[in-house]
C-alpha cells in the first residue's frame, strides 16, 4: 500500500526563519519530511517552497492541516499556499484535433500507469481521433466550434468538464483558441503544447516560420494557457538540431517527437504538484 | 607538406545532370575528389554543391580553373560559384568591446593552430582588452565610436581593414551597431554572435528578456550581419538548460560558455569554406 | 500518387571517378537524382554512396536495373550494392516482453502512417501486451522461451516470420538473448534498443549500473544485433541529463522516453534505406 | 563589499528533524539563509544538506561556529560536516602536459575574475606550455617524470604544492598517472578531465576507441581522482553528436570543446563548495 502523504506549495515575502517554521510545523506534529526544496527569488524577494511529508502518524487530522497551517503560519508570514494529498487522483481532460502523436503518448503513459491521474474525457472539434479514444476505452465528445457558435459550444464543454469533475485540461495540439472567459475559469489549469521554443515563433505555423528563418534548432514548449496567446508560464522546453537538408515536413516530423515528450513532461510536473506559478513564471521543483 | 586543394561552392537552378557534370569536370582533368556534398532545396528548386578536390595533378592550372569552369559549365547551367584554394590563408579582424570570453576562445584556438587563418588586427571601442591582444602579440586599435563621429570612425576602421588585407570580420561581443554602408562592403563577411537563440530575444539585453519570460532554455546564435538587426543568415546555434534557480547573472555566466563555442564554430565553418548563403539562409556543408 | 523511385546503397574501394560513374549511369538513362550523398572513409579507403532517383522515365526496366549496374559498374569498380524501390513496403516483426512504451511508440507511428512499413506480427514470451496488439488489430503470438526449449521455440519463431514474409525484426525491449543461429539468419536485420549509451553498461540492468556509477547522463542506443552481446553496429543514440536526486526508478522512467524515441529513429533510418553497415559501424545517410 | 557568508555541507543518517535543527541553529543565532538545498538518498538512507548563510550579524564568532555546531548538533545526529567561509580564497594548482585548450579556458576565466580562486602554480612534465603561463604571469614548473624517478619527482611536486599552500589540484589533460600515495594525500581534491563519457572508454585513447566502436555521441567527464583509474566520483559530463563523417581528428577537435567546458564547470562546482562526495558519487548542489 502507498503511504499517506501531503504536499504543500508555498510562497511568501522572504524573511529569516521561513524554512525553520515550516519544517518545525511538520516535525513537531509527527510528520516525516520526504522531500523539501526551497528557493528564494532575490530579484523579487519572494520565498518559494515545496515540502512532501508522510502524514501516517501526523497529529493533525488531514482535513484540518490547511486550517492549522493558515492560523499558525500563513497569516503570520503572509504565505500563500496549496495543499495536496496523494490519495486524491486528479482528473484530466484532453482536447485534441486531428493529430494523434500527443494523444497516443498521453494514453500510452496513462494505460501503463505512469501517472496518478484519471482521464474521464477527450474533447475534440473533429471525429478523426475517435477510434483512438475508443481503443483506450475513453469517452470522446465532438464539439464542433465555429466562429459563430463559440460561446455556446464552450458552455457545452464547460458543462461536460464540470459533470466529469475535471481538475485540469491538456490541449494536445487542439488548434483552437479558447476565449478569455474559458481560460479564466481554469487559471494555471490548462496546459498547452506549442510547437516552437517560445518566445520564438508565437502563433500559427511555427515550423514554416522556423524554416523561413533558417534556424539550426527547433523546439517545443509546454505552458499554462493565459489570455495572451502563447505567452503563459512556461513549464518545459526541449529542442532538436535541424539542418538545411530538412524540409518543412521534416521539421514537422522531428518536431512531433519533441512535442509529445515536452507535453507529457509538463503534464507530469503538474500531476506531481511540482509546479508553482508566480508572476507568469514557473518554479519547477525537482 | 599539405596537399594542394581546391574547394568550389556552387548553386544553380536544379536540373538533371548537375552532379555528373561537375564531377566529370574534376575527374576528366585529373583531380581527385576528397569530399563532395550536394543538396537540392525542393521548395526553391535550387541545387547546392560543395566539392573539395586534390589539384596536385590537375591538368588545368590553378589560376585558370575558374575561367574554364565558367566557360564550360557555369554559363550553361546558370551556376553561381566561388572557388577557394587551401594555400591561401584568409585574414580575419576581430572587433571587441569589454568582455573577454569570446576573444580568449578565438585566440586560444588561433595560437594552438586550430584554424587556417591569420589575425592581423583587433579593433575595439575601449582600451579594456588591450592587454589580452598584447599577450598574444596582436595589434590592437582603439577606435572610440560615438553617435556623432560614427561615419568618420567607420572610415578609419575600413582604412585599417584594407591596409591589413582583411577578408572577413568577427564581432566578438562588439556591442556596437554597424552602419548599413559598412555592412554592405562586407556581404556575408561579418560574423556576429548574438546571445540568444534567434529569432527569440532580438536586440539588446536578451538574457534579461529571457529571465523575464521565464524560459527553461537559453541559447546563442552566430550569424552573418545584414542591415536588419539580428536577422542575418544563421550559421550555428546551441542552447543550454536553465531553471528558476538561475538569476540573470547566472544566465550571463552560462550563456558566455555558449557564446564562445557557437561563435568559434561559426568562424570555423566560414574559414573551412563550408557555408553557402542563399536568400538569408545558410547551407552548411559538413 | 507517389512517384516511382529507386534507392541504391553502394560501397567500394575508393578511387577517382566513382561519383561521376554512378551519376552518369542515372542521368544518361533518363533518371532524375532526388538525393545523393557520398562519403569516403579515409582510414579504410572505402567509398560509400546513397542515391535516390526518380525512375518514372528511366530507360532501363525496374527489374533489370540491378543487372545492368552490376555488369557496367559494380564489376569494374568492385562495388557492393543494394537496390530498393519505393513501391515495395517492407514487413517488420516486433518482439516484445512486458514493457509497453516502445511498442506503443511504434504502433502510434505505424497507425499514423509515418512509416512505409507493414507490421504483420508481434511476438512475445509473455501474454502481457496482447491487449495492446489487439487494440491495434495486429496478430500477437506468445512463444514462451525457456533455457530448455530455446532451439525449438526459435524454430517456431522463424517459421512464423517466414510465413508472414518478414523482412526485418525489431526487439522492442524483448529481454531475451537470441541464439547465434537465429541472428545469422537476419544479418543487419534485427534492430535492438539497449537502455544505455553503449559501450557503457553492456548487458543486464544498465540503469542500476548507471545509478551505482553516479553518472550525470544516461542514454539509449539502437543497434543491429550481432552474435556479440550489445556490440553490434550502432544506428542511433541519445542521452538525457540526470542528477543525484534521481533514484533508479527515476532513471528507468526518464530512460524510457529515450528508448522509445531512439528505437523509433533507428527503425525509421532502416525503413528509409539510410543505413549502410560496414565493418560493425553504420554510415547514416541524412 | 561582499557580504560575509558561511557554507556548510552536511551528511548524516536520515531521521526526522534534521532540516529543522540546522535551520533553527542558523536563525536563532541571527544568521540569514541565502540558499538551502537538501537531499535524502532513500536507497542509502542518508541525508545531505548544503546551507549558505549570511553571518554578518551571526551571534557565534566565525572561528567558533564549527565547534558549536559539532557540540550541539553534529554529535547528536551523527553528522559529518564541512564549513567554509567566503572570505577565504582557495588555492588551485594546474597540472598540464602539451595540450593548451583546457589551460587556456581556465586562465581566461581566472583572468576575467569568474572564480573565487588563486592559481599560484602550474606544473608540467614538458616545457611546451611555459609561454602560456608566462603570458598570464603564473609560475610554471617543469618536473619531468619518468618511470624511474616517479617517487622522487612526486616528492618534489608535493613540496611545491605545500610551499604554495595549494588546496586542490586540476589535471588539465596532464596525461600522467599519479601514484596511490599522491592521490591519498589529496582525497576529493584532485579534479581530472577524462575525454569520454565515463564509464565508456576508460584509459588511454578514448577517441580512437569511440571511433572504432562507431558511437554516434562522444563525451567528456570531470571527476575526482581516486586510486582506481578513471573510476572516481563524477562531477560533470557533457556530450556532442558525431557522425560517420567524423575522422579521429574530428573527434579530437570536437571533444576538446567538451573537455574544456566540462572541466571548467567541474572546477566551478568545487570552488563554490557545491560538491559533496559520498561513497564514490557526488551530490551536486545547484
Amino acid at each position: 500500500m502507498k503511504d499517506s502523504r501531503a504536499t504543500i506549495l508555498i510562497y511568501s515575502p522572504d524573511q529569516p526563519g521561513l524554512v525553520a517554521a515550516v519544517t518545525d510545523f511538520i516535525c513537531v506534529n509527527g510528520g516525516n519530511i520526504i522531500q523539501l526544496e526551497q528557493h528564494v527569488d532575490k530579484q523579487e524577494d519572494i520565498f518559494f517552497m515545496r515540502v512532501e511529508w508522510d502524514i501516517t502518524k501526523f497529529l493533525i487530522p488531514k482535513d484540518k492541516i490547511g486550517e492549522y497551517f493558515q492560523t499558525m503560519y500563513a497569516n503570520k508570514f503572509e504565505m500563500t499556499f496549496r495543499l495536496y494529498f496523494n490519495d486524491y487522483t486528479p482528473k484530466m481532460a484532453v482536447f485534441v484535433s486531428k493529430m494523434s502523436h500527443c494523444l497516443f503518448d498521453i494514453l500510452a503513459r496513462y494505460t501503463a500507469g505512469e501517472w496518478n491521474v484519471e482521464i474521464p474525457l477527450i474533447i475534440s472539434n473533429h471525429e478523426d481521433l475517435r477510434w483512438v479514444a475508443e481503443r483506450f476505452g475513453i469517452e470522446y465528445q465532438v464539439i464542433k466550434i465555429t466562429k459563430e457558435n463559440k460561446d455556446e459550444m464552450e458552455a457545452k464543454q464547460k458543462a461536460l468538464l464540470k459533470e466529469k469533475g475535471v481538475d485540469f485540461i491538456v490541449l494536445a495540439r487542439y488548434m483552437q483558441i479558447l476565449t478569455d472567459e474559458f481560460i479564466k475559469e481554469y487559471p494555471n489549469k490548462i496546459i498547452n503544447i506549442h510547437h516552437s521554443f517560445l518566445p520564438a515563433f508565437v502563433g500559427a505555423k511555427p515550423y514554416h516560420a522556423a524554416y523561413e528563418r533558417g534556424v539550426k534548432i527547433i523546439g517545443a514548449t509546454s505552458h499554462y494557457v493565459t489570455t495572451e496567446l502563447d505567452a503563459g508560464p512556461i513549464i518545459e522546453q526541449d529542442i532538436t538540431r535541424i539542418s538545411h537538408r530538412d524540409s518543412i515536413s521534416d521539421l514537422v516530423r522531428k518536431g512531433q517527437d519533441l512535442e509529445k515528450i515536452v507535453l507529457s513532461h509538463g503534464i507530469e510536473y503538474h500531476i506531481n504538484r511540482r509546479v508553482l506559478v508566480y508572476k507568469n513564471k514557473t518554479i519547477l521543483f525537482s
